[in-house]
């Protein structure tokens, strides 16, 4: 056996590896491992952003599962100091519970969850969030994570867990399962990290507010190291739930495909092709078996490679529907302007719900909803709220379509100020919420949405419908302040030009004083300013 | 057993799910799914970056193979379009080629590596790169990557594999093992996928062209579908080998100590903080255990949780040597200078190699190549070579901490022009090299630096010390343009004047112009503008 190096010049007297000790080298890495190592990648950068990620993370879970449960979400948020560096986060929700025996499972592996292979519309979809907090938590602090679940059933169940790290596997500190008859259901996650509590943009006072404009219909209470605060629901009512749908076969790739022919429990491809995808009825089914030159009554086992790949093709050939798109769950208008006057005071609010688009065969939406004027700063950036399926968005902002759409729109015309292509200046909160059965986030952090073209385009095409609501009341409201300003010019030297007229005719100042008034009033008279007037979108939600 | 959602108010008829329902849905999800999913996050977003990809993690892998057994890498790429949307691109290498068996494992299952465990400066650390490239080949193809390699040993190995993405294992499709007695070792590795080849920035012509610049001891074939080009190697020495370190107790976090205390085959505590941590020599480790109360004799099975976390906090607060740095292997000012000459016809080259500092306990070390005027474009942005590990990153230049160090530097009084803090614009290219033990990167593409402060600023001062070099240069050169400009204009007059003083004095014309001309270039005269003898840092390399 020739070492590798050999015949090669060497170009030093170091050593250099051959093949054989390589080999020895190669070991498999856990996805607990990759992810303790590159946590950055779920959002544990640093202490400050770790504590957002853990309260974000148990947020979005205790909403997914109420939402699926169709309750009202009632959630009590709460984060306290633990020493000089590390804190105790806790989130309690009414939700359904877990099943005692799943909980491990579901808590303490990366990697296990039930959306992942639905196309649906939910906070979640990786099976990753919740178990990186306990993997930070316990890299950081050396602690399990407390879960308390009932399933309404009168008995409540007590976890502490770890994560293995090495294996990937739940490791179960302590569990208790205790028959106390109390009537609540939901779960209660507890966790003690190294963290740092700022408030700033992008913290968790700025984080729990956005959730309920998002979320207008639950009720948050967060109380947090500077007190506590309570969010009150404003909607009763739950927004429809999001439908699962079957992939489009535009949106789908030749692997995929393949994988999906090969384990059909459909009996003939024809069936296969109806029963797997959207928009495939009968009569596209035998189109595209025609174009593919395969019989539509084979069994799809009976395939082979080369059949798979000609089926994949005429199945992009072939014209059909664009997917269906009732499946998403957007806020709409109604909510939206709630949610932003609950919690931002305004003197202006406008809100556009688009209609659905598509892209790569998954169906999106978007939203937006200004706020404009009132007690929001004069001066400054205009406040972006980026929302993704109901979630705030916190970080990465620069690499984010919204904002990158943001800055692309031009701002003059509706009222902000703005230089170049950048984020606008003024008195203003823009919000843009996108709700799609997959969400293209450019990070597992799930914080800023990848830049796909015709994401971009529908952001701008919401952002100018509302920004055109808005700039029909900015300028109605300087149309009337200009004339109020115009009629205080006339008020001031009506008295001087009356004495003087008094002189030169002889008449009654007051009656000329009089007369010029009404005059000057009628000149410069306008309806007085109706802020609901003018707006669009203004009808008050239920 | 009550249903989760008794008792709470039903908003709708819309039946929400219990607990036990939700149970049915979580699934376990392979690591290869959850990339072939999320494939953008392996740099697979479109079929243009996708083939950078390709090309990216065949020549990482390449090159990371030859300098580990000190070969001077030859490496041979061809990129050649098939059909409409799909290329073949192919990678063959000199370096010590892959054991048989191990093939399999090593190419086809993700988070499999040799890298991971080692705090090394390597190009490769996740264990991912190729396999996510056999993942996007048989997702948009269907079709097996081909390997074959040779160990030096005569025999050849050919495998066609894939990933079964259920279970992340490799499938051999085909494998023949072949004594043929041939001489060659290396590896070959052929994929083909659904692809666009577009020239650009973020090209694959001009990543190779940069990695040339990085790696100017590699020679490097390129076969693309708009000609061949070769780059020659300028430097016939490998840097020297980079060294594998132990952690520092400073960037250690409390889970990982522990794992490491409990899994250590060291006898007492006093020899595991020995053994296991880089500058903690005898003294320090009884310092160490005599601040957290432990006697250094035990042994670590004995520890309990509780006097793991003393031991923690103790290491944290004696004071220990920096990491050693000796572990990084830069390019050196030599090679970057024949790296940037050999590939970019400028006028002036300047190389800075900073001294290592540290980030959470990781070594790095940064080094900036400026390349300044000549054939180099006069107007638009700088070019930023941005290069980690000696690979090119051509990807998310926004998000990375280079881009936003260039930014931030003041340039205007080096010789560019800029506006506010952007990208600098003139006749420039700026190399920026990072190397670490372990580069943080933003995504699991490894095409951006995180932002730490430590790094920006090393980066800045990197950039302060290249660009002063610039400034002596560009302003020698702009004064002898100056003189060169006032000579000229002295030399367009001369001839008249010496026309009318002859007309005056009665003088010859001629003796006039001749005393005029050398009392011109006595006035403006400099001496001629010498380049070289400006620049800093101009030495050549062997």
């Amino acid at each position: 056996m020739v070492r590798a190096s050999k015949g090669v010049k060497m170009v030093e007297e170091v050593k250099g590896k051959d093949a054989e000790d390589m080999a020895k080298e190669h070991r498999e890495i856990a996805v607990s491992e990759f992810f303790e190592k590159n946590r950055h990648l779920l959002g544990y950068d640093n202490p400050t952003r770790a504590l957002l990620t853990i309260v974000k993370e148990m947020v979005d879970n205790s909403l997914d599962a109420c939402e699926e449960a169709r309750i009202l979400p009632r959630i009590w948020v709460e984060v306290k100091p633990v020493g000089s560096d590390k804190y105790r986060v806790m989130c309690k929700d009414n939700g359904p519970g877990i099943v005692d025996k799943q909980i491990p499972k579901v808590m303490g592996k990366l990697l296990v969850g039930s959306k992942f292979y639905k196309l649906m519309q939910s906070r979640g979809q990786q099976g990753l969030g919740i178990k990186g907090a306990v993997l930070y938590t316990q890299l950081t602090s050396g602690k399990p994570t407390t879960f308390v679940s009932s399933i309404g059933n009168g008995k409540t169940s007590f976890y502490e867990l770890m994560i293995d790290v090495k294996t990937n596997e739940p490791k179960i500190i302590s569990h208790q399962y205790i028959e106390d008859g109390k009537e609540w259901h939901g779960l209660k996650v507890e966790m003690e990290f190294e963290g740092r509590y700022v408030e700033s943009k992008s913290g968790v006072t700025e984080f729990i507010k956005q959730v309920a404009i998002a979320n207008p219909y639950a009720e948050i209470i967060f109380d947090g190291p500077n007190g506590r605060m309570e969010f009150k629901r404003v909607a009763t009512e739950l927004p429809p739930p999001p439908k699962e749908i079957k992939p489009h076969p535009y949106g789908v790739e030749l692997g995929i495909f393949r994988r999906m022919i090969q384990s059909t429990t459909s009996r003939t491809v024809k069936s296969f092709l109806m029963n797997e995808f959207s928009r495939v009825g009968g009569n596209s089914a035998e189109e595209i078996c025609k174009l593919a030159g395969v019989d539509p009554g084979v069994s799809p086992k009976s395939v082979d490679l080369d059949t798979t790949e000609k089926l994949f093709k005429a199945m992009r050939n072939v014209k059909l529907l664009r997917p269906p798109t009732d499946c998403l769950s957007p806020l709409g208008e109604n909510l939206i302007l709630s949610g932003l006057k609950k919690e931002i005071k305004a003197e202006f609010y406008s809100a556009v719900t688009r209609p659905p688009a598509v892209y790569r065969g998954n169906p999106f939406q978007v939203e937006v909803g200004i706020a404009y004027g009132g007690e929001l700063p004069q001066e400054g950036q205009v406040e972006i709220i980026r929302l993704s399926n109901r979630v705030p968005l916190m970080y990465q902002a620069g690499d984010c379509a919204i904002t990158k759409a943001v800055a692309s729109t031009d701002w003059k015309k509706y009222g902000f100020n703005q230089s170049g292509k950048s984020i606008p200046t003024g008195p203003g909160v823009i919000m843009v919420h996108l709700v799609s059965t997959w969400v293209p986030f450019t990070s597992e952090s799930k914080q800023a949405i990848a830049s796909y073209p015709v994401i971009i385009k529908e952001i701008k095409l919401a952002l100018q419908e509302a920004g055109r609501g808005m700039q029909r009341y900015v300028s109605g409201k300087r149309k009337f302040e200009f004339f109020q300003q115009r009629r205080k010019i006339f008020d001031r030297y009506i008295p001087e030009v009356a004495e003087s007229l008094s002189k030169l005719t002889k008449e009654d100042p007051e009656l000329i004083k009089f007369k010029l008034q009404k005059m000057a009033k009628e000149i410069t008279e306008v309806k007085s300013f109706d802020a609901e007037s003018e707006g669009n979108n203004i009808e008050e939600t239920v």
